[in-house]
């Protein structure tokens, strides 16, 4: 049978282009998705798949369940799109201004919808239940995972299975991890609050520069010695900005960046380090500050079964010549919050076009969309070899 | 005589008034002085005393000779504005947008032609030579100063006074110093090139911001290890900017900071040090460097015996009833040129309004205008002792 | 067969604490561990088994051809002591003052004679040939496996396994990695050379304090900013020695530390990194510097299915009842020579004594002798299980 | 009068040689100077001149009543030695093993019972008092100047002089300082407790030596940012210890070092920033700290009047070629203490042995004994001009 669904995917491939493009050319951004989410639900609509729509905000879950026994599992992707002017010269360059399906998300819709057309036929022969999980707001923190799961989209799942088209990683690989996977984000600003003044009377202020300085020598401290050697944390500060003239001594300093970790013990030390030490900064010098830290998504830990079991499945596409495991990507993904609840596991389906790499959230960013039916005969692959392991 | 004198200067207040408030209303930027030389020379050509206009550049010098023996004696005034936006509600508030008169030149000015009127009826009695000095461009780096003098400013003269109308000292004190005075005032601009990047990956990058904050931090050692304890040494950093994007690694930091001193070697020292430090860090980080230092005006140091001089003439005037020594105002000021070349001393002639005090350079100055006869009461009281002195 | 070796070892248990025991009381230092050697060759020399004395130093190998046909494979015992004056009070004591097997090799030793012993008998029935290496010197940089392995150690070898008794690890657990298991190990020192002179005179002196303390702030952010983060790397500076006398600006400081890492690009990139960080202070403070860095032993990096075959060879022998994968302990230890050379695993086999738990080096270190059977089963069990697998 | 009284102190030239060279082979360390207090108590017990002993504690006070009117003035010799073990080869060698007068004290002792000697028959001529103040103590804090002064010595003293033999000025040379002349000089120890452990898992300590190393970089900002740039300040860190094993990270940092100053106020500012800024260091390391900080004697501040009389009296002796004023010298002297209660001044008598120039508190310290006289004749000179001023 499964050679029988590849074949209809490949049948499809034409319908999974022209969904991509289109959506490519209307994209909405994280929250928005109006009229993304009214075309998923018609597409189902039309196929008869059941589904219900507006889950946990602007998710639609369609549910196609097999004639013979089985897990339940999810197959998930997400439909938002970014903030981004498009430079590409396409003709399914975006019609929205400032709005751009910079990440693959278009792909990973048409990935999905098509796949369920492709299945619906072979729905009696089916083992188990295929939960068409298309989730909203995937670039924004706090994201669409966390109150679909919170509106019960993971009742009676067994097992979830998502991809994402990685446009740096070459047509025919296939990527995973059977741990972490991706990383926590967070992100932070730190105002120090000093004293200006006369640029020749430094003994009448607080030198919010000086202060700030040390500020960011100390926070490197915290990846040096107080986290566990063997874990992983970066503590960048991408923006430092202070003072108005060269001679005046600067009031303020406002820094902002980012930190990354595998572990949520390593982030909630990350977070207590990092007030510890700027509050002792700032006591040393008589000055104050404020630190609003934002907690973005929580690592994404694979599960070493599942990530296991789809790199065996990936060897049986023919078009995926080499499956492999990779350390972490540092970059965040909602995803983890279905890996905090079920067992799972996400990969990369490469998606590189050659001679135009551009990386992810970039205004030239696109993809090989030959790389659309390896997804989705990659997740349909693992499915049934998830059904034939736990019957 | 000098009481005479002294009666002529207070019969011209009402003029003296009348062209401060006039200049006042038409500033000029530094080298662009070109109405107000204009006004300087045409009140001499009325006096009828001999004069030489673009001295050096924008600069008037007017020659009034004694009747009897005596030394030759300059009195400088300096007549240029400053590119601030006037924020006083007076009737002889600033007409020209974006220029003021927010340092008191425009009094400086009034004092000189004022006491060259008031003096002019006692020519014959009169012993040695007045150089009445009109100083363009005192607000800009490389000054009035220096050019004059190159075109013969001080030729013959024997010595040379020159006072500061000071807004933040009370009307009727005169202050100075038999030693450094002003300060030594430079500026610099550092660039920090490293390498920007992804904010989860320093180790491919240069991160400008942590090799900035360490410039910053290593500067302060200068002072504290480097200058000998018993010199004077500032090294102010007002300005840092690094990064646009809190996940993206800087590769470019730009600090701007003065430097402050009081002695020629001090400044060379402190050169070389920042210099050697940055390199320092730089070559530690695998990163390069700009550095820009810009010379300003050079300390003044006033002359001991005429600084002295120019305390025992205040005591003569009724008006001021505290002339004291101060420390160095670390400030700069291009009469520092004079003083490397003659004997003399400059001094602030105390000229704060009650209730209004706002310092220099800011667009609320201003100044009580009773101080402008005490100015020029005191510069030809100084012309007289000093001449007493050297008969 | 196997379960009469197991046997074997069982009924032989008083014998091995004895030796155990004996070597406990007669233990010599690296380098220097000729009885212990001798005690080795004679127990083979006893037993009838071939052997090779004086190996590469002081290393002894002994070799048991088995009648069947398979594979070569050696089972290696370090036997060199520690500098340690022993604390405990037990009749085994060290008799030799200052010296100590305070880290276990007298058990290594004990268990590997009397698994030769106990497995003589079964020699005609035995698939394979093992080989019997004792290695000298492991406590003690260069150590002996390398000289060793020059001299022909691995020559016909196919797989190497060894153990380490464990001291807090409980008994009954066996642990291991299936890749990176024991750190890289280097060590150095710092020499800052400046210029002392009197306290209250910084500025004719390059102080040693404030440019260490430089060194020491700098080299925090090799790991905060130059490794990547999901690399392992530890720089301590363990010792920071400078100054005489609290008024005199001290003229020298000496760093000592320690580097940790588990792959060798990182510790290249580390000395690299060291050597620019340190340069680059020095050149800013006008100093001078030595850095003497002393590779240690390489990451100790075990091979995947031999690591894996001994965590299942584990689940067999009825003590053990749990064989569990673990991150990397951060020792150095010379097993990793043998790692670069051939397949194989090392493990740690639990030897923790209930209330007398002390770590490897430590005075009172001792082992729970229970464990040395168990270290000999599971040696033996991998030996059958590798030669199955290999058939 | 005054000629003659030079040639009194010529004639006892050699008597005053014996005197120093006794001393200096006797010496005795502070608050331990028996033996040199009853010597001096019989030198005037001889003379005949009425004294106090045991003044305050092991102070003498002689008092010479003029025959003529006038003020009362102390002339001031302080007679302690040194802890070190003299390296002079020389026939008045130290006797006292590790005790020594390496900072001239027998000199100015021999100097004012010398210049009693030569003025006491000039008594009834004698305009006003002297009073030879002999104290005990200068060498070690708290000194004996300021018991003495508790005990009544300044009582009905209108004025004191005091000079220092100094081996580091010509001879022929007299230095002093209208204002501040000598240093404020305290001491310090802070100890930083972290917490010690493994060198590969910094994540269990708090390093102590990084954490000194902050202390230590932070320290400098005292000077730089929050100190007056026109006061003087010296922080330096003179010892820094911490650390056993280059593997073992430190629990335990100890820093010593020294303070000077020239204001009151300023030693004020440092103890309070030092306090703030090792607070703030250690809450952002979450360590903990002691300060000792130990003052020393305040900075020694001359009285423009009386310097400037020291000048002009040093002018008027033959061998005095050069009287100068100098920059603050940056130790401390307990003289500092009566220029709190008293107008006078201090100076340095030029002694520096050509070709044999050691500093003081140096174990080859040694002094051109022709300055002895020059002293002698300076203080009384300085005497008679000051009688003459205040008739």
């Amino acid at each position: 049978m499964i050679k029988d669904i590849h074949r209809a995917i490949d049948e499809l491939y034409s319908e999974m282009v022209d969904i991509r493009r289109y959506l490519h050319q209307y994209p909405e951004l994280s929250f928005h998705e109006i009229e993304t989410a009214t075309f998923i639900s018609d597409f189902y609509e039309k196929l008869g798949i059941p589904y219900q729509e507006k889950f946990g905000g602007n998710g639609v879950i369609a549910t196609l369940k097999g004639g013979k026994p089985g897990k339940t599992i999810a197959l998930r992707a997400d439909f938002d799109a970014l903030p981004i002017q498009e430079e590409n010269d396409v003709p399914y360059k975006s019609k929205i201004d400032g709005v751009m399906h910079a990440c693959g998300h278009d792909g990973h819709t048409a990935v999905l919808l098509t796949l369920a057309k492709a299945i619906q036929p072979f729905q009696s022969e089916l083992p188990g239940t295929i939960k068409f999980l298309h989730q909203y707001a995937e670039e924004q923190v706090p994201g669409g995972a966390k109150p679909m799961i919170e509106a019960g989209a993971l009742n009676e799942v067994d097992a979830i299975f998502g991809t994402h088209l990685w446009a740096t990683t070459p047509l025919g690989v296939l990527q995973t991890s059977k741990n972490a996977f991706m990383a926590g984000a967070d992100d932070f600003e730190i105002i120090i609050q000093g004293q200006g003044g006369h640029g020749a009377q430094p003994h009448h202020t607080k030198d919010a520069i000086v202060i700030g300085s040390q500020v960011v020598s100390e926070l490197q401290k915290i990846v040096s010695r107080r986290i566990d050697p063997l874990a992983t944390a970066v503590i960048t500060i991408g923006v430092f900005e202070a003072g108005d003239a060269f001679n005046i001594i600067a009031d303020k300093a406002r820094l902002t960046g980012t930190v990354r970790y595998l572990r949520k013990d390593v982030q909630k030390q990350v977070k207590k380090e990092m007030e510890t030490i700027i509050k002792g900064v700032c006591i040393g010098n008589d000055a104050t500050y404020t630190l609003n830290y934002n907690d973005g998504y929580p690592p994404l830990i694979n599960h070493e079964k599942e990530a296991d079991l789809v790199l065996q499945s990936a060897n049986k596409i023919p078009e995926i010549h080499k499956a492999e495991e990779i350390i972490p990507e540092m970059a965040g993904e909602d995803f983890a919050y279905y890996m905090m609840e079920r067992p799972g596991a996400y990969f990369f389906t490469g998606a590189q076009i050659e001679n135009h790499e551009f990386p992810h959230h970039h205004p030239k960013f696109d993809i090989d969309e030959r790389a659309l039916p390896i997804a989705a005969k990659t997740l349909i692959q693992a499915y049934f070899d998830y059904q034939e392991e736990h019957k």
